[in-house]
């Protein structure tokens, strides 16, 4: 590969290699020249509304791409994304932010050029803090290299990364190029030969293995592997709220998600009881773990990630997942004979009645909609907690941010996902708190002529919060949501109340595929699904528990 | 004063003492807690659709109170309003950042708790470039202290501050504690002393003396005496595009807004032609200035600011703003004869006719329009550079982040300016772009009981951007801005043609003082203000050159 003209038709080229096929954002004076190459380029450019949406966007068009891109102008626009870069980051998505700037010859001297704050290097110092790479490409007479740089780190550890682009970039800067996309990292040989000799001795002695099949293997795409591992080797299997979906619901060795005292007993009590856990690629976090109601033993565990891995107490920095589960998969573990698996509740059809929705009953009717031409985008609150009792039946078909639970994502995650997979329609749910910070985006999927379908759970307020604390600050104005397909021009709006007009606003969207429909779902405040009660009375106890230590 | 129970309650009443008496923001589990209190202290809570509009909110009602508070919960609230809180950094607006934290209990073996990015203290460390002081509460054992060093340093700088709450937060934590405000900080005798000689010969023996009042004036509220001041000695002043507004635009020795090539030519030849300056409390900033179009000559120049001061090519770090102008009053300058300025366009009375609206017609209707009851809201793009030529009778009228330039203030700031000054009713201006970023915020506004008048200037893309670099990303989706009072369930809407269409919108709106009313008015693409044709003239010319340095 020859060197593009300059560093920012590199940088497009590579993006290209990397199997990008969409930049989103909002263009500035700043990265006006960049996206006039764009335009020329063969990606496809997204406008957002306001910066948030296309951050979000980038990272569940990330999720399902494998690399996403967001492209800003310098502090206006970066600043405005530093919170999508901070759940990228937590959440293992790897999301390129690439932000304009001054040029070098506007820098001397050091004047107050609109848009700076302190330094010229502010925004770059907050992105170091969000990513695991970051280059202000003013720095070095190496662009090229330090885009190469910054991309394989992308990949390599599935978090975003940052480049800034001076508008006066030389064209010059290009060194020695790659030619090929970096090859992962490899284990150290013997540091692997032990901890295999170790797991395949734990598993094979063990009464109840269980696997926990974490984000990473979706991340890394080793669903396939994780797969043939545990029906070789017949160990059942959970998921965890970040990572449901990723494998599919139906299969006979799931259990369903585990997250303590918040999911389901039975499955809780099955995991529980294992005398060897396998944990492959998933976080240990509060919310993905129900709040600290988790209790795995450690010391019948055996942990793998991207970042190394751990047997009981003890520590391998450099056995890493993918190494691992291949050496697992050519160890013959004996196969058992079939378990007895706690019974997961089968998905009932859904006979609408005359009542007003419940959520019970909202999420029984979504359960029954989906099938395998469907993605679910869930926001954090009722929506995400809910959501976990849908029944996922095929991969890349449910993006939520389980662990970072940032509010916002779901409406311009759509927009991502859709672009990402063309062959999946969104079904995003999300509460009227969460859409009112980000829902106008609905109208840059309209123009890009995406039909997502959204389910609004109007409880006028932060639901979620309520049980917790109350106040008027829960409180939300009742915007009417199923009006605003008349402000986009474009769309179907549906005011919904009782079960047989929820059945039917569905099926008109389902049929009406070229479109994309709001349907607003008027809910009683003081309704909670099961899932989130057992969690706000977990979240509770914690908060007074807390508060007690103080006084 | 005694200490409040616990250091979260002494925060809330060192608030009291400065004059607080709003804090916006959104609620989130971390923060919690302290909603709570604060719905049961006299402090308002007023909670937006998203913390973006809350980061705007806080710095309007920051510019016209003196203070501001935007209170938000971990890392999902507060990376929210990283850029606002940058904008606050780069305008001088003294905004108080309070951010909810995991409690210090619960951050034992570092688990990784909900909305935690990479360390506790992320975000912390990235507020820490954005604000002159900021504390982490679980940090110390002085809470109250700290409180006060970081109130303290919020008034003395005029930027933000940032307090990061821990939710478990001890009570135990209180020191000794101020009684008192602040003083702010003196110049040092010796060095005033020889600023003030030099100055006082300068501007005695100048033919042709102009003062420059920059936003300082209003920050410190010095507008009294520096009026006192050009009064006294007769001396012709400018403003800045800053600062605009801050004292009244119809005072005899006013000369305009001074702002390089961008500006009025009379203006500017009577500026760049004086042989003595005196810049008081003036950012010297590109879009301020006329993006380095302005032509000011250093050895002629006296400057003072907060942060010290320079007259010709030396500096006098030790000698501030408010001292210099203090010394100054008490100099017994010479009074000048009246001098003969550059004639200003009188405010012509608008008579509607059945013609489209264009920029230049809009903005002399919005000019005979606004009165004494009116602040003006701006947000950066034609609204901004077209509003440079409203006539601005009256202090606080006026609200524009003309050098950080960020997208979607003037909504969300008009919640801020009309809670701080009820007084006043809020005149929005704001193009389709930046209007599709925080408008929704409208909403909020109506459940506050907020009526301000909001002009959408619909010419259906980024218009500032089109000269530059033209482009599909240029062009946002078309909402029907006048149907979102219907969303909303309150205001009025109207879509706007001809200019008789115009006054009687707002005519109606003037009357109609119970509500907010949203005027759409549809512009053609290709019109544009005389001062905004300036401006790109002169960014189309600085992107040209960059790119001639380049190739």
């Amino acid at each position: 590969m020859k060197c593009e003209n300059n560093v920012s038709g590199y940088l497009i080229r590579r993006l290209i290699d990397y199997g990008v096929g969409h930049v989103f954002g909002v263009p500035g004076d700043y990265i006006l020249d960049f996206y006039r190459q764009l335009e020329e380029s063969p990606l496809q450019l997204i406008n957002t509304s306001d910066e948030q949406g296309a951050g979000f966007a980038a990272d569940a068009y990330a999720r399902l791409n494998g690399l996403g891109v967001v492209c800003v102008t310098y502090c206006v626009g970066g600043l405005k994304i530093a919170n999508t870069t901070a759940q990228a980051f937590a959440e293992k998505s790897p999301v390129v932010v690439i932000s304009g700037a001054p040029g070098l010859n506007e820098r001397r001297r050091n004047p107050l050029l609109h848009h700076k704050i302190r330094d010229f290097d502010t925004q770059l110092r907050i992105f170091r803090q969000l990513t695991v790479a970051a280059t202000d490409l003013s720095e070095t007479d190496n662009g090229c290299q330090e885009i190469d740089r910054v991309l394989a780190a992308a990949v390599r550890y599935k978090r975003p990364v940052y480049i800034e682009l001076p508008r006066d970039l030389n064209a010059s800067a290009c060194g020695p190029l790659q030619t090929s996309l970096p090859d992962p990292p490899e284990s150290d040989g013997e540091a692997l030969g032990e901890a295999l000799d170790e797991a395949r001795r734990m598993l094979g002695e063990a009464r109840q293995p269980v696997a926990i099949a974490g984000i990473e293997l979706q991340r890394f795409g080793l669903e396939k592997q994780f797969l043939e591992l545990v029906e070789g080797s017949g160990i059942p299997f959970a998921a965890t709220a970040l990572s449901k979906g990723g494998l599919s619901e139906d299969h006979p060795l799931y259990l369903g998600v585990y997250e303590g005292a918040v999911g389901d007993d039975s499955i809780r009590r099955y995991v529980e009881e294992s005398d060897c856990l396998l944990l492959l690629g998933a976080f240990m976090t509060d919310v993905n773990l129900g709040i600290f109601t988790a209790d795995l033993n450690r010391a019948l565990s055996i942990s793998a990630s991207s970042e190394g891995s751990a047997i009981a107490f003890h520590q391998y920095p450099e056995v890493f997942l993918a190494d691992l589960l291949h050496g697992l998969l050519t160890a013959d573990l004996p196969r058992r004979p079939p378990a007895s698996l706690p019974g997961r509740p089968a998905s009932a059809s859904f006979i609408p009645g005359d009542d007003p929705v419940s959520i019970k009953r909202l999420f029984q009717c979504l359960d029954s909609f989906i099938d395998s031409q469907t993605t679910v985008l869930a926001d954090p609150g009722e929506a995400m907690f809910s959501a976990a009792d849908l029944t996922i039946c095929h991969p890349a078909a449910f993006l939520c941010p389980a662990y970072y639970t940032s509010m916002g994502f779901a409406v311009p995650g759509a927009i991502g996902a859709q672009l990402a997979r063309p062959d999946l329609r969104p079904l995003v749910v999300t509460g009227d708190g969460a859409f009112q910070m980000t829902g106008m985006e609905l109208a840059t999927a309209a123009r890009f002529g995406l039909t997502p379908i959204v389910i609004v759970l109007n409880n006028r307020g932060y639901g979620t919060e309520r049980p917790m604390t109350d106040g008027a600050f829960n409180d939300i104005p009742g915007w009417r949501y199923s009006r605003l397909p008349e402000v986009f021009g474009s769309g179907r709006g549906y005011e919904i109340r009782t079960e047989k007009e929820l059945d039917r606003a569905l099926q008109e969207a389902r049929h009406n595929d070229r479109e994309l429909a709001l349907i607003e779902v008027h809910l009683d405040q003081d309704d909670h699904s099961p899932a989130f009660e057992r969690l706000t009375e977990a979240l509770g106890k914690r908060v007074r528990q807390s508060n007690n230590t103080e006084r």
